[in-house]
C-alpha cells in the first residue's frame, strides 16, 4: 500500500528548519505497513500546494500532510484543499468552541484569524487537536485518504497517533512488528555488512540502521498480513540480528548507553565518581541526562586546570610537571584522586587532547587516557580517536563509559 | 528563479534518516537569490526518480539532486538521469583513475561497483568529489539546469560550494547579503512580533528565524540585482532589527553564548569556576565545546550527592540538613566553596528540581537556585522554569552563563 507525505511551509523550502516531521511519519508510516514512495515539500503558495494534492491524489492511496493551518495569512492548506476538491469551507461550530475555550484558558480572546482554523472543507472529517488550537481533517482527494495536520511536531506527533492512525491503519492491508537493537562498538558499513543477507533469508523482513555516533540503531521490521506471523517473523530474524552482532548490542528500543552502564553501577550496590579533562563534563552530562543518576554519582570533578587538579584532587604538581597533564600518569592520579576525596567505590577519569590546538608528535590531537579506579587498583587505557572536538570528546566519553560498564560486570 | 530539490534514497522515505541536507540546501540556495518552491524525497525506484526529475524539470530552472550515487544495486540515479534523458552511459576515464587512486589511499582495490562510479549520462559536466569516490554531475533536463551530488552529507556540501554554487550564481539574476543576529531572552513568537512589517518596510528584505532553544537566531537576508544594493539595503533593515532586539542580540554569524561569555571572562582577565547540581555538568560542557576553555575556567565541580558538596567544596552539612539540598543557602555555599577550593576569580554555582521526580510543593519541579560569588560578595538568583528534565537543564544553563556575563559586564 502506497503512500506520501507532503509537509506545506516557506519556512521548510528556504531551510530554516530542518524537516523533522517528515522523518518522523516517514517512520511510522512504514512501521505501519505502508511504502512511503514520495515526500514532498512545497511552500505556502496555494497553486502550488494544489497541484501537488491533485498530483499526489493520483499517484498514492494515503496522503498524510502537515502544516499550513494556522491562523495567520500565510496558512493556505485549508483553502487550497477546497479548491482542489471544488467545495466550500464550512465553519464547524464545536471546533470553535474548543478553539475559543483554549485561547481563554491562556487568557486570550477568538481574533478573525483563530476563528478562521475552524472552516474546514465541506464534507471533511474533523480531526481534534488536544495539544493546541488547530483541528486537522480527512478528505478524500483522487483515491487517496487524504489528512491534514498542523506543523507544530508536539501537535502532529499526538494528532497521528490519537486521530489518523486508527483510521489507516487497517489501510496497510498488514501488520508489522518492530525491535530495536542498540549497538556501540563499530562503525555503520560493518554493521550494514555483518547483516548482509538477513533480508532475502528472512522475506518480509526489512532492516534499517539509525546512526547517531558513536552509535548504530539496528531496526528489525518484520511485515505479514497475520499479526502473529509479525511477530514470529521479526523474533526470528531478530535472532539472528543478535547473533551476528552480540558483541556489539548493549541495549534495546529506548535504553541509553549511559542508561545501561548507570544500570549496572547501581545493580552491584557501587557509587561512582568521575574526573574529566578533556572531555568537559561531558560523561558526566550523559549520566544526568537519565533521571535517577544521583542515586550513585556522587561527584564529577572537571578539572581543567592543572591547579584544579592538584587543589581539588590532590594530585602532586611534580607528577603533572613530570609526565604532562595528558598522560597515563596524570589520568591514574585523577581517578584515584577523585575516589580517595569522594569516598566512591569506583571512580573514572579522562585527560587528553581534544583538539583543534594543543597536539604534539608524542601525544597528538586524539590522544586520551581513560583511568578506572577501585579498591582492587588502577587502570589506565590509552586511546587515539579521530575527528573533529566533539567527534573526539564523544567517542572518549563512550569509551569512558564502557570501561565503567566493564567494570562492573 | 525557481528552484527544487530533490534527495533520492530509501533511507529517508523510511524516515531512518532526517533530511538534513534538503534543509542545508534550500537555505544555501535561498541565501543565492533563488526561490525554492518545492523540495521532494523519493525512494530508491528508478521510475519514479525519472518521473520527479521529468516533472520538476518543466517547473524549475535549477535543480538541484542528491543520493544514489553510491556503489551498491540500489545506487540508480545515474542510470534514471540517463533513461529521462535518452542517453546511454559513458565512463570517464579521468574520473576512473581518481576513484582508483583514492580506494588505493585506503588500502582497497577497484571493485566492478566501484567503476560503475566513473559512468555518466552522456555529455554530462562531471563534478569531481574531493572528499569520497562518487563524483557528481551537471546536465539539462527540460528547463533545468540539474546537478547530481552524493547524499553523505560532507560531501554534498563540499561538492555544492566547490562546484555547483560557481555554475548556477549567475542564475539566480540576483545577489544577495545576508547578516545573521543571535538572540536570547525572548520566546520566538514574541522575536517574530517585535520584527513584523520590517519585510515591508524594506522590500527584497527576507527575515528568517531559527529556534535552538532557548536561543533564536534572526537571518536579515536582502536580495537586489547589485550586490552593493544587496548589501547596503541588509545594513539598512539590520540596523532596525537590531534597534528593536538591542536587549536581547548577544552576538552575530557563528558566535555561541557559552563562547560570548567566555570572550568576557577572559578580556576581564578573570578565572572562573562553576559547582553545578541539577544541571550535570552542561554549563561546564556548553563552555568547553569551544577550543580554549581552558584559558579562564579552572574546574566545574559537578556535586550530584550531598556528601560531594561537603567533601569537596566544604559545604556545612547542617546547612544542607537544614535548609535543602536545592536551597538559596546550598547555592551560595556551594559558588564560595567551589570559588575557595579551585582559588578562582569568579564562581557560578548551579542547584535545582531537574524532574520529572524531585519536586514539592515548596520547590516544585523547574526551581533553580543559581549564585554568583566574586571577591565583591555572593548574589543568588531564584528561577522557575518550565518543560522536561533537558528543557530545564538548558534554561537553566544559559541564565547561569548569563549571570556570569552580566557579572563581566
Amino acid at each position: 500500500m502506497t503512500c506520501a507525505v507532503l509537509c506545506i511551509g516557506t519556512e521548510l523550502t528556504r531551510g530554516e528548519l530542518v524537516n523533522t516531521n517528515a522523518a518522523w511519519l516517514a517512520s511510522a508510516l512504514t512501521d505501519l505497513g505502508f511504502d512511503v514512495i514520495e515526500d514532498v515539500v512545497v511552500d505556502d503558495d496555494i497553486q502550488r500546494i494544489s497541484m501537488a494534492l491533485d498530483r499526489l491524489g493520483r499517484s498514492v492511496r494515503v496522503l498524510i500532510c502537515t502544516g499550513g493551518l494556522g491562523p495567520t495569512t500565510d496558512d493556505l492548506t485549508t483553502r487550497a484543499v477546497a479548491e482542489t476538491l471544488g467545495v466550500g469551507l464550512v465553519r464547524d461550530e464545536a471546533s470553535l468552541d474548543a478553539i475559543r475555550r483554549r485561547l481563554e484558558k491562556s487568557g486570550r480572546s477568538l481574533s478573525a484569524s483563530n476563528a478562521k482554523q475552524s472552516e474546514f472543507p465541506k464534507g471533511a472529517d474533523i480531526l481534534p487537536n488536544p495539544v493546541g488550537t488547530a483541528p486537522g481533517f480527512g478528505v478524500t482527494i483522487g483515491r487517496a485518504s487524504a489528512f491534514f495536520m498542523p506543523g507544530v511536531p508536539s501537535e502532529m506527533r499526538t494528532m497521528f497517533e490519537e486521530q489518523v492512525q486508527p483510521r489507516i491503519r487497517t489501510l496497510a492491508a498488514r501488520t508489522t512488528h518492530q525491535i530495536r537493537l542498540r549497538t556501540y562498538g563499530l562503525p555503520e558499513s560493518v554493521v550494514g555488512e555483518r547483516l548482509q543477507g538477513v533480508e532475502a533469508q528472512y522475506p518480509g523482513v526489512l532492516i534499517g540502521y539509525r546512526a547517531h555516533f558513536p552509535e548504530i540503531e539496528v531496526k528489525v521490521l518484520a511485515r505479514a498480513a497475520e499479526s502473529e506471523s509479525a511477530h514470529a517473523l521479526c523474533e526470528r530474524a531478530t535472532t539472528e540480528v543478535r547473533a551476528r552482532l552480540s558483541d556489539v548490542i548493549y541495549g534495546e528500543m529506548d535504553d541509553s548507553f549511559a542508561g545501561i552502564v548507570g544500570h549496572a553501577v547501581r545493580n552491584k550496590g557501587l557509587t561512582l565518581a568521575i574526573a574529566e579533562s578533556c572531555t568537559g563534563g561531558l560523561v558526566g552530562h550523559m549520566i544526568t541526562r537519565e533521571p535517577g543518576a544521583s542515586d550513585f554519582l556522587l561527584v564529577d570533578a572537571v578539572t581543567y586546570a592543572n591547579s584544579a587538579k592538584t587543589r581539588l584532587l590532590g594530585i602532586d604538581e611534580e607528577v603533572i610537571r613530570g609526565h604532562g597533564a595528558v598522560s597515563s600518569e596524570v589520568a591514574a592520579a585523577m581517578a584515584e584522586g577523585v575516589r580517595r576525596v569522594s569516598g566512591a567505590d569506583l571512580a573514572l577519569s579522562l585527560t587528553g587532547v581534544a583538539g583543534p590546538g594543543g597536539g604534539s608528535a608524542s601525544k597528538p590531537v586524539g590522544t586520551v587516557f581513560i583511568a578506572i579506579a577501585s579498591a582492587a587498583g588502577t587502570t589506565v587505557v590509552e586511546k587515539h580517536f579521530h575527528g573533529d572536538r566533539q567527534k573526539i570528546q564523544t567517542a572518549a566519553a563512550y569509551a569512558g563509559l564502557d570501561l565503567v560498564r566493564q567494570a562492573c560486570a
